[in-house]
This record gives structure tokens, C-alpha cells and sequence, in this order.
């Protein structure tokens, strides 16, 4: 039986990204007996484009028929101006919502062979691994009331819910243990309980489903705390949960200590494991359409998606195991680059990776 | 006319911090003429303890009456298992909300003896002088409805309530381009408007009072990508101004950029300029009643009170003169402490200060 995967390029240099994504996962088929169907369809800009809008009815149905989704990224300044609801974002934020892909994994990794482009220093990051284990489908992203009103003494006002249940908090929590599990057994939660309600609650519930974990340390972090300590020790993690907003600020801080985010991918997962894969940086529009994106993190996204959606962890292996082979041998896209290496293109370094397989 | 100063010891290392403050105040009354007279009340769980309430009204009064407010810190795990509305952090929220002071100054600022201590790279952080200006009586702190409720379907949730109106925007904005005018007219507004309405209604008031500052560069910046460009390259900001959920993250990750936020002072004005100063660090209750706390950043909080609510510019300037000097002779408290540098204790601390008035 053969693994359905979706492609969507989306906008910006996804297009560029996700044709090595392709090229790898031919190779893997031809090469190495993977049993893959790529199709392809368009979100974002290009889904407005093409059907007006950011996710079509068409790319919907073909996700929830997929075994794995591979997303290149979303946006750019052709859309900024269209109306809230038709922006790409939008796109990103409504196939998250209906695939109900509330367990998105973050790692930040520091390649050995990239230490030196980190802002911090080699013995702050040197052999840094941390996984930040985002809510993806709920808080303020998503909690309902929200708009811009104008009150009764004819004031406006803009206003979100920051809001999450107990089994919407139960099953991230859950997540954020099995991962522990897997890792270094230590769970930090970062909430901010010393203000919020709904971090209060979500301190409870993850206090709860610690119990079935006995093996898993588990601490608490308030998110100004725990914004410092990954500048000042980022070491100290293993794997971080935490909600949506808190989660997309920090696993950005987190991603740019490597200083190479052009390296790491990210995978958002249901219930049952299935799930969408994209690199954790974006659409990049100042430098699309030039060949000089680095694709890494999209064919680290394949490995990813190869591991814990398609259940190919041999072939996840062998698509990490080429990724560092050709950091050995010094081929590095732009955003990488540092005296001694070589410079290649999108192309070149996607290329170098198949022929490293 | 003299100057009304109260000072609100608090927890942990509080007392002894402000204890220094103290001694720098009466050093400037008595050598150099400065016109104070210092009153003390008790807030945080000191509060609890002493009139069963984290603010005591009496401690309000005193503060409403007062020209400039001094804070140590508050928190501790004494008061840990006190229900909500008598914890420590509460006070601090209380007296933030009832003298409305919705303006808090973060200096993130690397003194050039400590630059050793940044996780970051030398020529990352080298010479940084950033200031973040966190709005602080808004947002989700403040917002109703807030709590933890059960639904109809016996699901319990938790949630707060993220909201800000036109002119607690406005206010917060106009005071960001007062203070890029008196630096480098630099502005940063960071917010999250592709995905909370309460941003788009942030940016859009932001822009309209961008009108009346022409010579103040505004640009904008999502969460996320502030707290990579933090990590990545600080010095490209000279003013951030955001709302108080981001800035209490974005300052701590900001603050921590120095390596030392035992330095670290900041500032919570009202409209008229009225306002609590205290050092960004906190209670630090492992440390406390030891005599080793760093009171570096209250004394330059004191420096801030002078010159932001006291109008002695002269003052302040002595004082953080002073305090480059002992820098400079190299005495250090643990926390900034390196090889080849005198470790003195908290008083002695005071003193030296003092001392090269
Ligand atoms: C584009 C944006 C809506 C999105 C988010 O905030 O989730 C992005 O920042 C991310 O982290 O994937
Ligand atoms: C103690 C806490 C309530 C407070 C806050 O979140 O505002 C603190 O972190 C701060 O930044 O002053």
C-alpha cells in the first residue's frame, strides 16, 4: 500500500523548497523502494489565486484524503492588502483548525557543523536539542468572542479570548508526556498562572495527566522566565509544552538560537498522528523566485514526516543521515554560508542531498 | 518643596535592595542637597503579613500621595499556597491598575565591564541600548470576562480575555514616540495582527498617531518574529512598544540579552509622568536574607525616579555615574561576578556606591 502525500507549495520561495522535497521523495521511491503518490495543490496566496481562497474546498478534501501534508510556506506583500478573511494566513490557520492538528513539534537543533552562525555562545548552544511541543489549535488563535467593536459611550475596542478547555489541554499535555518519553524524560510547561485563569487551568490539567507519567520530570515555567532562560541556558530543556501564542513566540526564540532556521522543520499532528509538515521559516519573499532558499528544512520536514506520520523511521534516517553528510562536505545555501564552504543554490543543495542518500 | 518618596520593600531580596536605595537617597539629601523625605509601607506577601492584604489600602494611600514610588520585589514560595486574590503578585497588579500606570520603561542596556556576561556573542550584543515600552494596565491581565468556568456539557474551561480600546492604544503609542523623539526616533511597534483583531485595532491607531511624530521612523513587527530578531540582532532596535502580555516576554528575553538583570531598572509612569520604579529582577527568595543580592538596578531605578518623576536630571546622572565608577574599579555581587573582579556583598555594594558619589 502505497502513502498519499500532498504538496502544497504555497507562496514566496515555497515553490522552489517543495520541488527538492519532490526530487527527495522520487528518489526515495526510485531509489529505495519508498512506496509513495505525491499530489499537489494550492494554499495561501496561491490558493487564493487559484480559487479564491486561501484554502479551497479542493485542497481541504485532498488533505483529509492524505497520509502526510508537506507545506513550503504561506504569504507575501501581493496579498497584504486583501480583505482579512481571503489572506494567506488564513489559509494556514484554517487547515490547521479543520485537521484538527493540535500537536505541533518544534525542534531546535544546533548542527555541529552550523555552531558557529548561532548569536550565542558555542559553549551556550554547542550540542543544543530541544523540542517545543505547541498548541496549535486553540487560545487566542482561534477562541471565540473576537473583533473590533465600538461600546456604548462610542469607544472602540479590539478584543480575542485567550481560552482552552480541559480536554483540549488533557490531550497536549499527553502529547508533551509521550514525547518526554521518548527524549530525556523532562517536561517543562510554560504557562503564566501568576495572571491568567486560563493558565491556571491548564496547570491543573497538566499537573493531573503527570500522574500517569511517574517517569517524567515535569516542571512549571512562567513564559517571561522561560523566554530568559532560553537565552541564558537553553540547555537546561528537553522539551518544552506549552499553548499556542506563548508557543509561537518561543519556539521562534528557540529556533533563531541555532541561528540557522533554515534548517529546521516542524511537524502538526491529530490524534491519530497525521499530519502536516512544513519548515518552521517562512515565505521568504525578498529572496523567492532566485534559487537561493535553502531547502533543508523541507526535506527535514520529509524525514519528519517519514518518522511519525508514514511510520518509515529507516527511511526518515536515511534522509537525516544525507542532510548531515553534505553539511560535512561544506555545501551551504546563502543563509548558511561562512568562509571555507562552498555556495550552492536551492537546486544544487537539493540535488547534493538525493546523490547523498 | 521636597520630594515624597515611599519605598515598598516587599519580599525576598526586596528589603535589602531597597535598603542600599535608601542609603543613596539620604547620601544625596545630606552631600548634595537633594530635597526627600522617604516613607515606608509594606506590599506583596509583607502586605499579606502585615494588614492581610497583598495591597494594603494604607500602602495605596501613602502611594497616591506620593511623588515617586520605590518597589524591591515581591513573591516568594512562603506565600505560594495563598488563595488568588492574596498572593504578592496581585499587589504589584493592584497598584500597576490603581494609580494607572500604564507605561512601563525597560532599558535593556549592556554595560560595557559586564559584556563578558551575555550568552550572546560580543559583537551581537556589544554596545546594545535598547528600550521596551510595555503597556501595563491593559490586555489580557486586566481584560473581563475572565475564569474558569464548566459548560453546559460539563466541560470545564479557562479563559481571559485579550482586549485594548482606541484611546488605552493612543496613549501608550504617543508615550512610545515621546521617548524615540528623545533617542534615536526609532520606533518598533511589534503586535500579532495576522491572527488577533485586538492587534489590528493596535496597529491602525498606532499608524494614526505615527501622523503627529513625522520624525519618528515607525515600523511594525509580529511577536514572533521580535523574539527571534532579539536573539538575532538587538542592536537594530531602538524603541519597542507593545502591549503587556507581549512585553513582559519580549522584556525578560530582551533584559537577559545583557547577562545581567541584576543591572536592570525600569520604569511604570502614569499620564502625568507620576510613577513606581523598581529593577526588572525579582524576589529571588533562594538568595534572600544573605546580603549577596545585586542592588545595582535599584539603585538605577533610584536614578530613573529622578529623572523621569522627580525632574533631577543632575541627580540621576550622578548617580549612574556613580555606578559606571564602581564598575569600573571592579567590584562585583556574585551575579556579575568574573574572574579577576573583587566579589563584595550587597551592602558593600551600597556603599561603594555611595562612596564615588
Ligand atoms: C503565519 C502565522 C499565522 C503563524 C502563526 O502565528 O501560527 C506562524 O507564525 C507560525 O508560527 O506558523
Ligand atoms: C510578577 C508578574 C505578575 C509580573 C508581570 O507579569 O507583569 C512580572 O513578571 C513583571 O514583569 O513585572
Amino acid at each position: 500500500m502505497s502513502h498519499k502525500i500532498l504538496i502544497l507549495p504555497g507562496d514566496g520561495i515555497g515553490p522552489e523548497i517543495v520541488a527538492e522535497a519532490t526530487r527527495l521523495l522520487h528518489a526515495l521511491k526510485d531509489r529505495f523502494a519508498l512506496a509513495v503518490e505525491l499530489e499537489e495543490a494550492a494554499i495561501g496566496g496561491a490558493g487564493y489565486d487559484a480559487a479564491g481562497e486561501p484554502l479551497p474546498q479542493a485542497t481541504l478534501d485532498l488533505a483529509r484524503e492524505a497520509d502526510g501534508v508537506l507545506l513550503g510556506a504561506v504569504g507575501g506583500p501581493r496579498y497584504d492588502q486583501l480583505p482579512w478573511e481571503k489572506r494567506p494566513e488564513r489559509g494556514l490557520l484554517a487547515i490547521r483548525s479543520q485537521l484538527e492538528l493540535f500537536a505541533n513539534l518544534r525542534p531546535a537543533i544546533l548542527y555541529p557543523q552550523l555552531a558557529s552562525a548561532s548569536a550565542l555562545k558555542p559553549d551556550i548552544v554547542g550540542g543544543l536539542d530541544l523540542m517545543i511541543l505547541r498548541e496549535l489549535t486553540g487560545g487566542a488563535y482561534f477562541g471565540q468572542p473576537r473583533g473590533i467593536r465600538t461600546r456604548e459611550d462610542g469607544v472602540r475596542e479590539g478584543f480575542n479570548t485567550l481560552i482552552y478547555s480541559e480536554p483540549e489541554i488533557e490531550r497536549i499535555a499527553r502529547s508533551g508526556f509521550e514525547i518526554a518519553m521518548k527524549r530525556g524524560r523532562r517536561l517543562c510547561s510554560v504557562d503564566k498562572a501568576n495572571v491568567l485563569e486560563v493558565s491556571q487551568l491548564w496547570r491543573e490539567v497538566v499537573e493531573r495527566v503527570a500522574r500517569d507519567y511517574p517517569d517524567v520530570a515535569l516542571s512549571h515555567m512562567y513564559v517571561d522566565n522561560a523566554a530568559m532562560q532560553l537565552v541564558r541556558a537553553p540547555k537546561q530543556f528537553d522539551v518544552i509544552v506549552t499553548e499556542n501564542m506563548f508557543g509561537d513566540i518561543l519556539s521562534d526564540a528557540a529556533a533563531m538560537l541555532t541561528g540557522s532556521i533554515g534548517m529546521l522543520p516542524s511537524a502538526s499532528l491529530d490524534a491519530q498522528g497525521k499530519g502536516l509538515y512544513e519548515p518552521i521559516h517562512g515565505s521568504a519573499p525578498d529572496i523567492a523566485g532566485q534559487g537561493m532558499a535553502n531547502p533543508l528544512a523541507t526535506l527535514l520536514s520529509v524525514a519528519m514526516m517519514l518518522r511519525y506520520s508514514l511510520g518509515e523511521a529507516a527511511q526518515a534516517d536515511r534522509v537525516e543521515a544525507a542532510v548531515g553528510r553534505v553539511l560535512d562536505q561544506g555545501q551551504r545555501t546563502p543563509d548558511i554560508w561562512s568562509e571555507g564552504c562552498a555556495k550552492v543554490g536551492t537546486r544544487e543543495m537539493g540535488e547534493a542531498v538525493v546523490a547523498a542518500l
